[in-house]
């Protein structure tokens, strides 16, 4: 496994396999890699030649308020991580290589944005749109791969391909969870343990969701109440919001039919967690 | 020579030429060819494998009061000068093959718009860097031609695929003209017999301007103030601007020094031309 850090030498790398008609899978992280990134790995491992992996924590997708400097690193644990999982390159710049000089154009994200982490997180996903456009210019992939369990992500990705004709593939891959149901994510080590007793309450309150939604119930506003009744009895977290909408245009639903997300983020003293379900109802 | 309108198509072809190390050369026109667009061809077939041109009158670069509609087009004419030319595609989308859906995310530029062109076209600039990025993708060529006339283009372009890394080099190509001096242009076909003997004014009283600024002449005011005087009184025009930055960050000078550019935009009956100099002083 080869580790990078320069995007010229990236991209010639690329061009190189390009050139001899090999496949390209990429997964972009910031880093702190779990067995969700290392499952993206393994699809991407299965269906292309050769797999990079970026690392990157992006600065321009955090807010002034949020979590980017104290954000967990760890890239010795990543590069034997990655280089166990079968990751060719590592793609590891710096934010200087990433953002060599203010930039002249502006990327927005004006769809599927007013919901979810993007109300709370205001030019989150603005971030997301410009570094992915970067990487996806060094790395030239024939696919690249998400997991779902940032489904809102997954979505705008989607988007931007679409809009721009991307000639990438968007792959989501299925949340990866610990036994206890609990969504596998970089944030989950700023839980007390306290906090991680509770924590699988999370999943637990969408699959009640669920459970629910089979038996016959249609009415969001519903649902809605029944899960944050779980939440707030079953866990000490404050709940930032628990929506639905339909997946992935993520517009307002007055009655569950067709593909349909469930979402919730719950904040902890230093973990704001995320989690959903995807129903074909 | 083969025309092709699907964008998935035109990709896929492109492909194939990457896989055998072949390297694209990409000409996005909006047709109506004329020698400068043939100039461009040229310089591509000497430096690549493959010449691909577009021909895309893009609504989005147009404002509401602009003349999208009555924008020169005349296909046939196009292909036989492109075949003649040695093209080797043409790839002519549709609008709809274009923008097949509302835009679910906006690019704009910052920078190097509040001068010259942009000042007056809203929006303009958005909607060139838009379709370009979504050509860019389909064609994904190595180098990506443009005419220098349209000089606040090429620093724009430049800009995008700095920003945003795309792997393709822009290479700027000497503005072609007239025997009598005047810059080639769609737009030129607008111009009554009587606008067509003036117009060479233009590119004289930028001759004019440059040996001022060669005999010393240090202040764009003056330099300024006597293009403007030459246009005036040589032609019926009503002069847009006349403008004098550095290239290529478009910035205010307040003495003249290093690569700067002098711009000017004339306004005729039904025909707005535009026409610069770059200079090294």
């Amino acid at each position: 496994m080869n580790v990078i850090t320069n995007r010229v030498e990236m991209n010639q790398i690329v061009k190189n396999y390009k050139c001899n008609a090999k496949t390209i899978g990429f997964i972009p992280t910031m880093g702190f890699l779990h067995d969700g990134h290392l499952t993206l790995v393994k699809k991407a491992k299965l269906e292309n030649d050769i797999t990079i992996m970026s690392i990157f924590v992006n600065p321009t997708q955090f807010g002034p308020n949020e979590d980017f400097e104290s954000y967990p690193r760890d890239f010795e644990r990543d590069e034997r991580l990655a280089e166990a999982a079968g990751v060719d390159y590592i793609f590891a710049p710096s934010v200087e290589e990433m953002y060599p000089n203010e930039m002249g154009n502006q990327l927005s994200v004006l769809k599927r944005t007013n919901v979810l982490c993007g109300k709370s997180r205001e030019g989150h996903f603005d971030g997301v749109v410009t570094v992915l456009s970067k990487l996806f210019h060094i790395i030239t992939p024939d696919k690249a791969y998400f997991g779902i369990k940032d489904a809102q992500q997954v979505a705008v990705v989607k988007g931007l391909v679409h809009d721009y004709f991307f000639p990438i593939e968007i792959v989501a891959v299925e949340t990866v969870r610990e036994l206890d149901g609990l969504a596998k994510s970089s944030r989950n080590v700023y839980l007390s343990d306290n906090e991680r007793k509770e924590v699988p309450a999370l999943y637990k309150s969408l699959l009640m969701a669920k459970s629910e939604i089979m038996n016959g119930e249609k009415a969001p506003e519903k649902i809605i109440a029944k899960v944050k009744e779980y939440i707030t009895k079953n866990t000490s977290g404050i709940i930032d919001y628990i929506e639905i909408y339909s997946y992935p245009t993520l517009e307002r639903l007055d009655n569950m039919n067709g593909k349909i997300i469930i979402a919730i983020a719950v904040k902890f003293s230093k973990a704001r967690l995320i989690d959903n379900i995807i129903l074909d109802v």
